[in-house]
């Protein structure tokens, strides 16, 4: 039995869009799961690491603007980038974790949604109504999922999973952990698709 | 006649090693040639942008630990790391933009020979007694070199440079511009090549 990949993401982030639209397809080419793992951005990058969000940051702002549309051509998906004051994931994060303790399959489900909702129709996902319309779309019970995002122990599973996160070193958004292999970033897919395919960095064959 | 890649990249980068190992061959491959800039990340990535050095960026440091190696394997390149304190580049780039003016395959060499000197052989770059050891090997006048790196002319040439990429939000080592596509890091070479072999961003055919 090989490992799953482990993915972590922030629902806020388009490249994490990006890579989940391809991650599970390439893992299934060669065998493997994937287990998704949402995560803050906003824990990890600005209190641990001390840095600033990248549409804050000089530079970096005005080559993501260049780099996200022209990534998600490459790739092949729509994305549209929604101007969204104060996003943020905290509702959709706990929810995937609530929808997960049920159904691992359904709470990956939820989050494509989410991603599709975000970064393809460009709408909001802040709200708890906004996750509240999603989780409808599944099936789930919406006054359940309600009372759950009040509930203490629901908060600390997504606590729980972003420390956890910082814990084994994940600091953006996407990051894949193979076989204790730490990979970051969407445009490293031909690192992931190499170690899947060879499982060593010895230099591919021309 | 097909425009030259800029080459952005800072001596002290191991990233930036590892591309200049490669690029000329690439872009030879396609019929470009590439212009070498050195710049400064102290003066752009904490000045400009106020962001850390990657290994004072806690998690980020971790991952580098771990990366660097495994690229370096994969490209199939020697890395060593060194631990030099005070480590910069002023008197390495200065010397560059020095011997550029008189002869541009000359400074390319040195700039080889500088990338050789403190990520193969491990060795500091950051005085120049080291500079002025690795200009000696290529037949150049040292005294003269010397002379040039207190000239006020030759440090506006750096300064210029650095300027200069700042203009074209060049923020990251290595960093590539090619037909006007900014392109970051050493792990995007498949988009490199991607744009010399197809001049656009359609999704390459499987």
């Amino acid at each position: 039995m090989t490992r799953p990949i482990d993915f972590y993401f922030d629902f806020i982030s388009p490249y994490a869009y990006l890579a989940a639209t391809k991650i599970d397809v390439l893992a299934a080419k060669h065998g493997r799961d994937v287990d998704w793992h949402p995560f803050l951005m906003g824990v990890t990058v600005m209190q641990v690491m001390g840095l600033k969000p990248i549409m804050e940051t000089p530079l970096k702002s005005d080559y993501a603007l260049i780099d996200r549309p022209r990534m998600a051509r490459l790739m092949n998906v729509p994305l549209t980038i929604p101007e969204i004051d104060g996003l943020n994931s905290v509702a959709a994060s706990r929810t995937y974790y609530w929808i997960r303790e049920k159904n691992p399959e359904l709470a990956k489900e939820f989050a494509r949604r989410v991603f599709n909702r975000l970064w393809v129709q460009g709408r909001d996902i802040t709200d708890v109504d906004a996750v509240s319309e999603e989780v409808d779309t599944l099936g789930v019970d919406t006054k359940e999922l309600r009372a759950a995002l009040e509930d203490d122990r629901v908060k600390g599973l997504l606590r729980g999973a972003v420390e956890a996160a910082v814990e084994r070193k994940v600091f953006g958004s996407p990051f894949f952990i193979i076989d204790d292999e730490p990979i970051w970033g969407a445009d490293r897919f031909w690192m992931v698709e190499h170690w899947l395919k060879h499982g060593n960095w010895d230099p591919a064959p021309e």
